[in-house]
């Protein structure tokens, strides 16, 4: 149903004014994604407590208006973006800010869902603390929590999911039900799993309010290393070798292809080269840290990392062509500058892929070989969380492409990627518009059917973005 | 509907006569816990495969049969042990063996349900892994996720659900449905948390039958000290300590009373004894552990250990009294003879409680003011893994004590640490007949509510020894 003046008003009273979005100017970080993507918002509403969206939301799906969360509007698959039509509401979680509440003893932390994750890392540093889930973004803690997201330290710290002590939702029911579904502690086995499925369910079930998360404790020593595998083969080689010898400290291994990197070398010529002469093909970014500040007894990451290199470079057959030390800052400011960079190049089709880290490097030959015979305008400069299997598998279109020569590219690479080497087509960036056709093509069919039928005891009548619903009946083939 | 001559035929038509368990001497440890508890099974099958499991469960269910599904029966909540009435089947997962699958490029495991984790440990062993859940038994993996174990390394380690990368299971439905609800990558956000649901369901849901689960990087180095803090007060502060200053390495912080190291060393004499002169009323195990072997840069363990034992009695107003470094076989076989101690002095009332780490030591100071002013023939013998909040709050019942009594003991230290405390009453231990009352008294009707919901989508029909349902609509007061 399409929003008339009665519900606009019905609205308008729920939140006031202060929570009421109008005007072009301030109507575009809501409507306009921070890197992708835009739509038209029906109406655009900023709850400023849980009770205010509860009552919202059990307005909106008793009305039958359909409505997209949103956080910070920086996540890539369209998931918190209204659609072109222009009939679907903006929900904001931006004003549901409170003080964070920090239990230093049980290194812990209370959020509520508009709270930024620096802001969140700078409450969590007074006390040594952080929550070390790193992004190209700085999002709000409901969407990271409605996107399980998981970033570039996945490795060592793991996702939204592997923190999780407590989630307080407001159901996408006709009550707006407020519900409270974990109890906060790290052990307790008194109950089904009801707060983890809210963690990566991408608003499908209602909107994530507030969460508590376990904090980590702050790393005192860091230490980084571009590392320049002897061929692809040598890379899982060299990642077995630092998760053996350094495995405690392990914080990042980020592949970098030589045509992504060329690319954020061209577009940002502020940053250092560390290939004066010829960017490889492939390139680790490594990245070792540590809780322990110097002391006896201690890691020394510094001398840690120096030992490991020359051991790697010495060695008959040696796994490592060549490797840079240096200050961190440098290596991680190229890797941050990979997606700008190429979107500064030309038109880009992304895909956010993972696999076992096996599958990675044999889909990754395959999809080499692929593209040179039937697409070969289409050039692959990918980058990814080799340690974790994610593969930011992006393709710089160049030359004039059709949108159903795009599509069929589209598919061509997701049959391989899903269907042929088992992977996901959507390894961190979560559900929405965007990877809607991937889900209904290749999640499997019993899983779409479960999830649906989870939706209709969360979110019944729920109108929204994303389907979990059975619109495909068949699915692909699968390995 | 309780088993007649046919129901016995059909089910030793689908298991045949090697999965058919008869005779007393044969049924007896599947009708008697290890540790706690015993029942009488209506028949007890033991399906080869999972098509057995379908065709098992798919027929009891169709024909109102009770079942209880069982693992290694080490469980302590009676969750594995069919009832005194004679009148559940057990269906045992310990022929569902198959060859383990280790990618050792992924760092992962495949196992089936019916697989000892000492197995699981001696083949990862072989390329440098682990599964480092630590119990006090010698569980099956089917078990362990059912339950969702934990253990005494969960502060470093995490439980089940933490490894989790796959699940296969046989749902609770006519049908007996197998079904695969994860993708085995450690980075897919593309579906509900369907797989976790399963994770800790109890046996509620189905019969898990196989689960893929990251392994981590075996240890190179330990180091263990027991610490006597100064006072209770002191048992944080020295937590925080370790943290910050070894938090990459600690993998254990296990408090002990005084009074359970007492009946563990007067049951056990080959126990070397800490204290010659005077037990402690509370001591702690602390376990420093390092995948990296010895090598420049590398963190020293027991140099490390020593420095910060060191520190922390010298400093002013000093948290440590007094530390003993020794091999850590020695101080694990106290700790690990801790349950078998109390078993051999008395009459045990045990429970397995869990809090945030402040709200441990209140409750236990509340604990002891109660039991001494209401209970004082209730010796509290407690010991617990202090840096996830768990505590096993065991009470040695000394003289005459009716069943009325132990009731409201029972009653009134639950009330005390679930209603006042925020605490769980089944912190690592799960759900099983033994506190059937106490999820029906304390878990949030929300969430019985839901957890009632989710079982009729998975589980419709399903008869055995725990309800998720509502026996009881209200529930008690909560913090």
């Amino acid at each position: 149903m399409s929003l008339n003046a009665a519900h606009k008003d019905a609205l308008l009273r729920i939140v006031g004014d202060a929570g009421w979005v109008d005007g072009e100017a301030e109507r575009a970080r809501y409507e306009a994604a921070a890197r992708y993507g835009s739509g038209r918002a029906a109406a655009i509403v900023r709850p400023a407590d849980v009770a205010q969206v509860s009552t919202l939301v059990g307005y909106m799906v008793r009305e039958g208006l359909s409505f997209v969360t949103q956080a910070a509007h920086t996540g890539l698959v369209l998931g918190a973006t209204p659609s072109a039509g222009g009939d679907e509401i903006v929900l904001s979680v931006d004003r549901l800010r409170a003080p964070l509440k920090i239990d230093v003893a049980d290194r812990t932390i209370e959020a509520a869902a508009g709270m930024r994750l620096s802001e969140v890392n700078a409450a969590l540093a007074a006390h040594g603390f952080c929550l070390p889930i790193d992004l190209g973004a700085d999002p709000l803690i409901g969407g990271m929590a409605g996107a399980n997201t998981g970033g570039a330290r996945f490795l060592r710290y793991g996702d939204v999911r592997r923190h999780l002590l407590g989630v307080e939702a407001v159901l996408a029911n006709a009550a707006g039900e407020v519900v409270s579904f974990s109890s906060g502690l790290r052990k307790d086995n008194t109950r089904l799993a009801l707060g983890q499925l809210l963690i990566g369910s991408c608003g499908t079930l209602g909107v994530i309010t507030r969460v508590t998360l376990e904090a980590r404790v702050q790393p005192q020593q860091r230490a980084c290393a571009l590392l320049i595998p002897r061929d692809e083969a040598a890379v899982l080689e060299l990642l077995a070798v630092f998760e053996r010898e350094a495995g405690d400290h392990l914080s990042a291994f980020e592949g970098m292809s030589g045509a992504a990197m060329a690319c954020a070398l061209a577009h940002a010529p502020a940053l250092r080269n560390p290939f004066p002469d010829e960017t490889p093909p492939l390139a680790v970014l490594v990245e070792l840290s540590a809780a322990s500040s110097a002391r006896a007894g201690a890691v020394n990451l510094d001398l840690l990392l120096g030992e490991l290199l020359s051991e790697l470079m010495e060695q008959g057959k040696a796994p490592l062509a060549d490797a840079m030390l240096a200050r961190g800052e440098e290596f991680w400011a190229l890797r941050h500058a990979l997606s700008e960079g190429l979107r500064a190049a030309g038109r880009v089709l992304g895909f956010d892929l993972a696999f076992t880290r096996g599958a990675l490097f044999a889909f990754r030959r395959a999809a080499y070989a692929l593209l040179e015979a039937e697409f070969p305008n289409a050039r692959i400069c990918d980058f990814g969380h080799i340690g974790d299997g994610g593969l930011h598998f992006n393709l710089l279109l160049e030359g004039d492409w059709s949108e159903a020569r795009v599509e069929a590219l589209r598919e061509a690479v997701l049959d391989l990627a899903v269907g042929r080497f088992g992977g996901s087509f959507s390894g961190e960036h979560g559900l929405g518009r965007a990877n809607q056709r991937a889900y209904d093509a290749y999640t499997p069919l019993q899983v779409r059917s479960y999830a649906a039928a989870i939706a209709d005891i969360f979110a019944p009548q729920r109108k929204g973005p994303f389907r979990l619903g059975l619109a495909d009946q068949t699915q692909r083939s699968m390995p």
